[in-house]
């Protein structure tokens, strides 16, 4: 599809994408920058690209596709490194988990005819760094594209073509609705998940060591959103501001709304809301979206014999 | 381990009881009870018990082991009902998430001679009814016993090494500090997963289908205990309040301390609480309370044909 691919960033997402654009044969050249030697070393040892550097305009020469796949705090200083060396007519693109904060730190750098098409792919675990990487990271999960106006449609097609030869389905909206989206969808569970975690490991009253054991109650369910990368989720909070704190009010209204509820024995409201959400989770298997095993499917993983007996 | 053993109630707790009784032949004589005469047919076509009734007392006459597996709101109502067919020197216990109220309900009602221990094995899924239980539930998961002050070392010591021939590892505690226990590390986390999923099902600036489309992101991690059962959970709302709300104050208090780091842009604040949830979640995988593969295990149940290759 493309002579040659620059993946800016080597992480969970960069070396996802090394990954699936080697196995499906989309370039002849993928290069890979990083800042860290460290980063870059592994990527090496690990064979994910056939260049490495630890500049990223060095990678950027000559790529017909060029993705940037850093903390979204970071995207306004990639793109002034890159810019100059950018081949013109070729595709920008990026991962960010948040699309207004980049666009405005990106755009201002870049020069005519790159093809700049802003990108979200909703993919991800908890893990972070090049080992973390699969190839099947984005099978049928969404990719988010945010173009400006007046973007190129072949170029926007190709791109999108990109992303579903690596699997995923492609969705196109503004970014400001993006990142209203995203906000309630990612951002406030990321949020929640970690401010429950950091209360149970603040309270004397019950010690970590029982909130370890006990765990498969609940609570481990949150800690898994709440091992993401520190950095990336430091940086969509600074970058989301605004529509996160919007969902965070939202969300402490309908709390107090809740616990008002408990305080005054107002069982029919709980079951009413205990059933409603109930079906949500349906509609999130049948779309394609989770899988319907119990228990996230711990079960059949503690267990591979029973998948041999179907 | 017991001539007869008496299920009262046999959702998931219950019929998952009976199936790993009956895997581990702890009796010769499994009776079942529950009210609804839809899931006690259901009950008798998977062939869980060796004799079926509606009413409670009928299935508890004899048994030396009485295991009552209903919402915690039916304790009372259920002790009132057995008391007078319970065995002496029968032991009675139950499977509750609360304690304090199921011993302040069942309690009055039980006759002198009847070893009444209450306890609450930690293990469940999202799904409910008889269909729902499996053996292995109970597997390398917690059982919590909240023995009452005076009671018998020998009956507890027989109850004890039941829940291990079910896989379970036991641990005692004062009922008070159970709940407190339960609160954070399952009621909390329910409570704040049904709020969320209640949140994003509100929004009219985003849709619903946006919702369940775009869930891999973060929110479907929450619909899964948000799918748990409504009675269940309503009671234990009702019958945990002090301790919930208790819990939901600390919750609040720190939310709304990182919401404030949000409005200030402080990086630094996010990133250390950032930083020091995802120990916590290593901790719990090396505590053998969780799997340590990406996403839950869901790529392993995506794709099973990578099980085979080790």
């Amino acid at each position: 599809m493309f002579e040659k691919i620059a993946l800016v960033g080597i992480g969970l997402i960069g070396s996802s994408l090394a990954r699936v654009i080697r196995r499906e044969g989309l370039t002849s050249h993928i290069a890979i920058a990083t800042r860290s030697p460290e980063t870059l070393k592994r990527a090496e040892e690990l064979g994910l690209g056939d260049s490495y550097s630890t500049g990223a305009a060095e990678a950027v020469k000559d790529a017909d596709l060029v993705i940037v796949s850093v903390p979204v705090g970071s995207s306004g200083a990639v793109a002034e490194e890159i810019a100059p060396a950018l081949k013109p007519g070729a595709i920008l693109t990026d991962v960010g988990s948040t699309k207004g904060s980049v666009i405005a730190q990106m755009k201002p750098h870049l020069p005519e005819g790159v093809h700049f098409i802003p990108g979200h792919p909703l993919a991800g675990t908890e893990k972070s760094g090049p080992d973390a990487g699969f190839a099947e990271l984005f099978e049928n999960r969404w990719c988010i594209l945010t173009p400006l106006p007046g973007t190129d449609p072949e170029a926007q097609e190709k791109l999108s073509e990109f992303w579903r030869r690596c699997g995923s389905n492609i969705d196109t909206m503004d970014p400001e609705h993006h990142d209203m989206v995203l906000a309630i969808v990612s951002h406030l569970p990321h949020i929640i998940a970690y401010n429950i975690v950091g209360t149970a490991d603040d309270l004397a009253t019950v010690t970590k060591s029982e909130v370890i054991k006990y765990s498969a109650s609940g609570f481990r369910d949150f800690t898994r959103i709440a091992a993401s990368d520190p950095t990336m989720w430091r940086d969509v909070c600074l970058h989301n501001k605004d529509a996160i704190l919007e969902m965070l009010a939202r969300f402490s209204e309908d709390l107090a709304s809740l616990q008002r509820a408990i305080r005054w024995g107002d069982g029919e409201k709980l079951f009413d809301l205990f059933t409603r959400t109930r079906a949500i989770r349906r509609s999130i298997i049948e779309a394609g979206q989770e899988i319907d095993a119990p228990d996230f499917g711990r079960q059949v993983v503690a267990h591979p014999e029973k998948l041999a007996k179907g």
